[in-house]
C-alpha cells in the first residue's frame, strides 16, 4: 500500500487536480455511480474533540474508503498543531484490502475550495466581474484562490465579522493582481458571485444584500444549527447542492426546509448540471445558490488523485502491508 | 505512526493478550468509560461486497479509532485470499492524528474467540467438564482453543450442519489432549458450556437440547435475520451480552425481543459481571447465555495490544506520517 504524508501534499496537489477530482465525483454522484455512506460524528468527551468518519464509494472511479478525523479545539494552543486533523484511507474495491493512507488536512481545504469553484464554473454568469466574500478566515483564502480561476473577475470585495481578518482576502486578491475593497453587507449587492465561508449560527447575508443574477456558494454550514444566509434568499434562488440529504439536514438549506420555504425536491445536485441533465442557470436575472455541505466522496476523490501524483513522481511511501 | 502488517500478527499476538484486552474493554464499556460509535455497513454494489466501519473510544485505555473493511465473497475463489478483509486504524485521542494501522483479519478471529472465552470465565460453572460446539468452521477452531483455557474440560462434543467439517473440532481437542465426540443436537444436553458459531438464519439449538446449569455463548449472529438458538432458550436463560444495543437489534436476542420473550432491560453487559456490579451466575442450575455481537472496541483493544507488542519487539514499521 501507499502512504502520502501530510507534509508532501502541498508540493503534489494542485488546485486543478482538486477541481477535476471534485467535478468528476459530483457528476458520478448525480448519475448514481457514486454515493456517500452515513456520516459518523461523535463528541468523544475528551479534549472537547469531535471525531468521525465520512465514507463513500465511487463505482465510476473505483474509489472506496473514508476520511477519519475531526476537530480538536485545543490543538493549536496546547500543541502548536492545527485543530482540524484528518486522514484519508483508500481501499481496493475489488478485494477490500487497504490501498492508501493520505494526510487529509490540506486536502480538505482544497476539496472544499474546489466545490465552490465547480459551482461557479457551472452556475455563475459568464460575465461575472465582481466576487464578494463573506468570511475572511484561513479557509476563505482557499475558496477565493480557487474561485478566481473560474471567471475574469476584476474586483474582490469582502466582509468579515472581525474586520481585522480582511487582509487575508486582500492578500489573495493582490496575488491575482486584483483590487480588494472591504464592504458593508449591503455593499455585496455589487457582487456577481458571493462565497460565504463562516462558522455562523445566524444568518449574515440577507436577501436584500444580493442583486439579481448573482451566484452564491454557501460553504460554511455543515452542522445542525449553523446558518449563513437568510432563508428568504433560498426562497428566491434556484438551489443546488453537493448532496440533497446533507443539504436539508446539516447544510444551509436546513432552515428553509424547516420553515417550508423550500422543499427537498426543489434542490438539485450540481452534478446534474455537470452531466447536462439539468440546465443550471437559465436567465441572467436568476439567483443561483450552491449549498456546499462537504461529502466524503470529495475527500476520497482528491486523495486518490494525490496518490496517483505521488506514485507518478516516486514520492509515495510504499509499505508491504 | 506505526504499522503492523497482517503477516506479523500471528507471531506477535497471543490468546492471553487478546483475552486481557477484550476483558478490559468489556469492563470499560460497562463502567461507561468506553463506547462504540454507530456502525456503518454498506452493500456497495461491487463484487457483492459488504464494507463498513466499526469505531469507538475507550477513555480508560485512551484507544480511539475504527476497524474498516468487510466481506468480499469472491476473494477466495477469484484471488486465493480470504473473504473477510479488515484493517484497524488507531488515532491519538489527544490530537486526532493517525497513530497506527494494523492488519485486522487474524485479530478479528482472536477478539471474537476472546469474547466467548471472557463469558466462560465469568459465567460458566467452575466445575464445567464438557464443552459442546455448534458449528465447526474456521472460526469455531479459534473459539474452542480460547474456551479450553478457561476450565478443566475433559471432553469436547460437537455438531455441524456439514458433518465433514467436524475434524476441525477434533483437531483442536486433540491439541489439548482431549477426546472429541460428534453428537446429535440432543446430545448437547451433556455439555456444561456450549458455543454456537454458525451463519444460520434459523434456530439450530433448541431449549430442550440444553441442560440446567449450562453456559451458552452465541457468537454467530451479527446481522438482522440471523439466528442460532430458539427464542425459548433466551426466555429460560439469564442473558448477557457485549453491547445491549447490538444484542437487541442484530444479535441473537433480536428475535426474543421481537416476540416479547425478553426485554432489553433483562439483558446485562458482561462487563458488569467483570466489574462486580452484577453477580453473574447465581446458581448451579441457572442457564446463562452470552450474546456476543462483536463491537468495534474489541478490535481497537486487540489492535492497541498488538501495536504495543510490535513496538516492544522492534517489529512495528515506523512511518513519519
Amino acid at each position: 500500500m501507499f502512504i502520502v504524508p501530510e507534509r508532501d501534499i502541498a508540493d503534489l496537489m494542485t488546485r486543478e487536480a482538486a477541481f477535476d477530482a471534485v467535478e468528476k465525483v459530483f457528476a458520478a454522484m448525480a448519475s448514481g455511480d457514486a454515493y456517500n455512506f452515513p456520516v459518523v460524528r461523535e463528541a468523544i468527551g475528551h479534549e472537547d474533540a469531535l471525531y468521525g468518519f465520512k465514507g463513500g464509494f465511487d463505482r465510476a472511479g473505483l474509489t472506496l474508503g473514508l476520511k477519519a478525523g475531526g476537530y480538536w479545539p485545543n490543538n493549536l494552543e496546547k500543541r502548536g498543531i492545527i485543530n482540524h486533523q484528518s486522514t484519508v484511507f483508500l481501499f481496493d474495491p475489488d478485494t477490500g484490502k487497504a490501498k492508501a493512507m493520505v494526510g487529509g488536512n490540506l486536502l480538505t481545504a482544497l476539496r472544499t475550495a474546489a466545490a465552490s469553484s465547480v459551482s461557479i464554473k457551472h452556475l455563475a454568469r459568464k460575465d461575472a466581474k465582481v466576487i464578494g466574500m463573506v468570511g475572511a478566515g484561513h479557509q476563505a483564502k482557499f475558496q477565493l484562490r480557487a474561485a478566481l480561476e473560474q471567471r475574469d473577475f476584476e474586483k474582490v470585495i469582502g466582509w468579515n465579522f472581525h474586520p481585522e481578518m480582511l487582509p487575508n482576502l486582500e492578500e489573495v486578491a493582490s496575488e491575482a493582481g486584483l483590487p480588494f475593497e472591504a464592504v458593508a453587507l449591503e455593499g455585496l449587492a455589487e457582487a456577481d458571485v458571493i462565497i460565504s465561508i463562516t462558522s455562523s449560527f445566524d444568518a449574515i447575508l440577507h436577501a436584500d444584500h444580493v442583486a439579481p443574477g448573482t451566484h452564491i456558494a454557501c460553504m460554511g454550514t455543515d452542522t445542525k444549527g449553523k446558518q449563513e444566509v437568510e432563508t428568504a434568499l433560498l426562497g428566491k434562488a434556484t438551489v443546488f447542492t453537493d448532496e440533497v440529504a446533507q443539504s436539508i439536514s446539516i447544510g444551509e438549506a436546513q432552515h428553509a426546509i424547516e420553515s417550508q420555504i423550500l422543499r427537498a425536491e426543489d434542490i438539485t445536485q450540481v452534478g446534474a448540471v455537470i452531466n447536462g441533465t439539468h440546465p443550471g442557470r437559465i436567465s441572467d436575472d436568476e439567483i443561483t445558490l450552491f449549498d456546499g455541505t462537504g461529502v466524503g466522496l470529495q475527500d476520497l476523490a482528491v486523495a486518490a488523485a494525490v496518490v496517483d501524483l505521488a506514485v507518478a513522481k516516486g514520492l509515495a511511501i510504499e509499505v508491504d502491508f
